[in-house]
């Protein structure tokens, strides 16, 4: 015998969860499709050539990276992004540009598990591909907000920056580092705080210039508080205050700017992002981190191709949303699927028995019959643990007088019908009150 | 610059493939929670042992396995059923028994690549496990057959045989080869042809056994005659002749009986089948094989507990099933998924076209502002590339007049509308009639 096992950082699903991960990304679909977004697919394994692209050594470590029997250098994707990229330089020509493409699918990390962190976890990206303006930025920022208004999450903030700001700020400074350097460091203040973020920026600054970043990182308020700030710090001509401005106008023209915050801590660690970035938080669950980020990405393609194709996109971690969803009492105790079920307790109506179940069905209502005929007890308990709501009990008797007593389980109360028809129509009635 | 490229067998989707197959995926979902089936979902990759199993050489070549970071020896799942039969080991105390679940997701196989083989591919499985019934058997024929009405598929003939019948028959025959050798030999029948069965046959039986299961596969009948002519040969006390005969009652009673055939050349090459096996082809297209296979296997989770897990079930090929989709001309060609496109023609009015864009999308409409001021020119390309039916052209004008201008994009008449609520009015109205 073989003992049944999965590996460590990965799971199986059972209806209980699946079910909500699907109702979410059914959700989430609808929303990327009311903001014009078109679906995809990638590959779940690529060259690794490809995935590695401008990849640190951090992405390597966590890479399933093997050789195939074709004795290719082969990889599971650690991310939609960089498959993104690969796609939009190998099919640009043939889409509609801008491109907006949704990606709801998994992704594979090697890494450490800890709570909430998997080897196999599902990402779901969005982006605008092939303009760099303030009216795309701004439709990945609306449709995050939509999102989470479709989900019912509500005391959501998102937290706003600019990578232009940074750079500004840093030659207004004659702070010399590289700005990736620095941005890593501030990245990390959530994480070990101010004291050890000061200790390493004293690595490549000075102390007036690390009280500087320090002022500069502490800004966070709302929009056009915070760019008036952030203003006199690097300057109106700064490009990156310049777009934060556009897009406040937007924002502010919808009457979403409430739920924005500019906070130039974010900085996001990856070096790809070349325009605005954002984080997603849920004020009642601060500890939970980012549910979703992501920025403005203007050469991701350049890799792959001579195209300039600059982007715009956001990913949400649906586990981490799954989670968060838990803790917030969100999601709800997947109902049975099933509306009737057809008790089986008479071997001679077994024909009969799935005639019926059939005419229900193509009534459009979701109907099982009971696998074999059994005592009438296993088959309550089957519809308990299936939260099975109506049941349909006919014996010859009943079979004989053309009744078809419909049972509501929660209730105990019966109702006899004289035909389908009529079961159909008391069906629709009571799940509708049920 | 790193070649943009994508492996042999596998394929990038883009929209114009990926909606039609998220709609086939959306469309089987509710005719399996019709039935009363579950969704589940098991990780990508697992232990290479546990993947293996029962496996043949011919798994095992075909399969993606390596060493992960750990040292784990892992594959990717090549099949739905193996992992399944795990999940079911793992996790049968926490499920309502007989359970009914449907997964559909990706798998892999090294296999040489041909016209209609690929490496990375979607398989739709549904099974019923915990039970051996005649409804049990029922239920996945009747599931299969709502299956294809629901994606419009007609003229789809289901091949029906049983294990049983042929092991009855080899006995009746004093033939004593392996079922598994013979049934293999058999099942290439339609590949090789007539003869080259009969010579792989002789290396174990002699000319009048050989002609004695030539008779015996060449019964292709409607069930009932069929049944009647196979209980000649192996007796009416053969399970498999009692099986079917209460599996025809069953589809006789639902008048379901027309689509099936009894075959008994259908043998289905997996040593896992124990009862009944299908094959499903459309009439039309005979050269394309079988479009969702299946059977009964009593035994398959053995290999991993101790507990009896009967099981029967089905796998319907999507990528086969998209091919024949195609050639069948069901696919349409997936019109814009975006209903109204509001053009971007005037740099001050961004911010109201910004507000105009969110309401409609607020009213259910999904909707498109075009991404930066540009000409009309450009504009009216982009709608033509997503096939968007609607524009709403306001300039300065327009606005100073309060006048939202909708361009039926096919007829290109304008009605101009005085409200956000008359644009939503005939919007939907226009949507409903194109």
């Amino acid at each position: 015998m073989i003992e049944p096992k999965i590996l460590k950082g990965f799971r199986d699903f059972l209806p209980e969860n699946e079910i909500p991960r699907q109702q979410i990304v059914a959700t989430l679909k609808t929303v990327f499709e009311r903001y014009g977004f078109l679906p995809i697919d990638t590959p779940v394994l690529e060259y690794s050539e490809v995935l590695l692209g401008k990849g640190s050594g951090e992405t390597d470590k966590q890479l399933y990276r093997f050789a195939d029997n074709g004795g290719r250098d082969v990889a599971l994707r650690f991310d939609l992004t960089v498959p993104f990229a690969r796609f939009m330089a190998m099919n640009h020509h043939l889409l509609p540009l801008p491109f907006k493409r949704y990606h709801m699918a998994k992704v594979f990390r090697g890494e450490n598990t800890q709570k909430g962190r998997y080897r196999e976890f599902m990402q779901c990206d969005f982006d605008i591909v092939g303009i760099d303006s303030a009216e795309a930025d701004f439709e990945i920022l609306a449709l995050m907000q939509s999102s989470f208004d479709h989900l019912h999450i509500n005391g959501i903030t998102f937290h706003l920056s600019h990578r232009g700001l940074f750079n500004d700020f840093l030659k207004k400074n004659a702070i010399e580092a590289d700005l990736i350097d620095i941005l890593r460091t501030v990245d990390k203040l959530a994480k070990i705080g101010a004291e050890r973020v000061k200790e390493e920026l004293s690595a490549w600054c000075n102390t007036k210039q690390i009280e500087a970043i320090m002022q500069f990182i502490s800004i966070q308020a709302p929009l056009s508080k915070a760019i008036t700030e952030a203003e006199c710090l690097v300057g109106a001509e700064s490009e990156g205050i310049i777009r934060l401005k556009a897009l406040a106008t937007l924002l502010e023209a919808c009457h979403m700017e409430k739920q924005f915050l500019l906070d130039l801590s974010i900085t996001r660690g990856l070096d790809y992002y070349t325009g605005i970035v954002y984080e997603t938080f849920i004020d009642q669950l601060p500890t939970i981190g980012s549910i979703c980020s992501g920025g403005r990405y203007n050469d991701l393609a350049t890799l792959y191709t001579k195209e300039r194709l600059p982007g715009v996109g956001a990913s949400i971690g649906l586990d981490r949303l799954l989670a968060a969803l838990e803790e917030l009492k969100k999601i709800e105790t997947p109902l049975g699927l099933t509306d009737i079920i057809l008790f089986n307790i008479d071997d001679n109506l077994k024909g009969f028995y799935c005639e019926i179940t059939q005419q229900l069905r193509t009534a459009g209502l979701n109907v099982e019959l009971y696998l074999q005929e059994k005592k009438i007890q296993p088959q309550f308990k089957y519809c308990e643990k299936k939260a099975i709501p109506l049941a349909l009990i006919i014996g010859e008797k009943e079979k004989a007088k053309q009744e078809f007593p419909l049972k509501n389980l929660q209730t105990r109360e019966t109702i006899t019908c004289k035909t389908i028809e009529e079961v159909v129509q008391t069906s629709k009635r009571l799940l509708n009150i049920i």
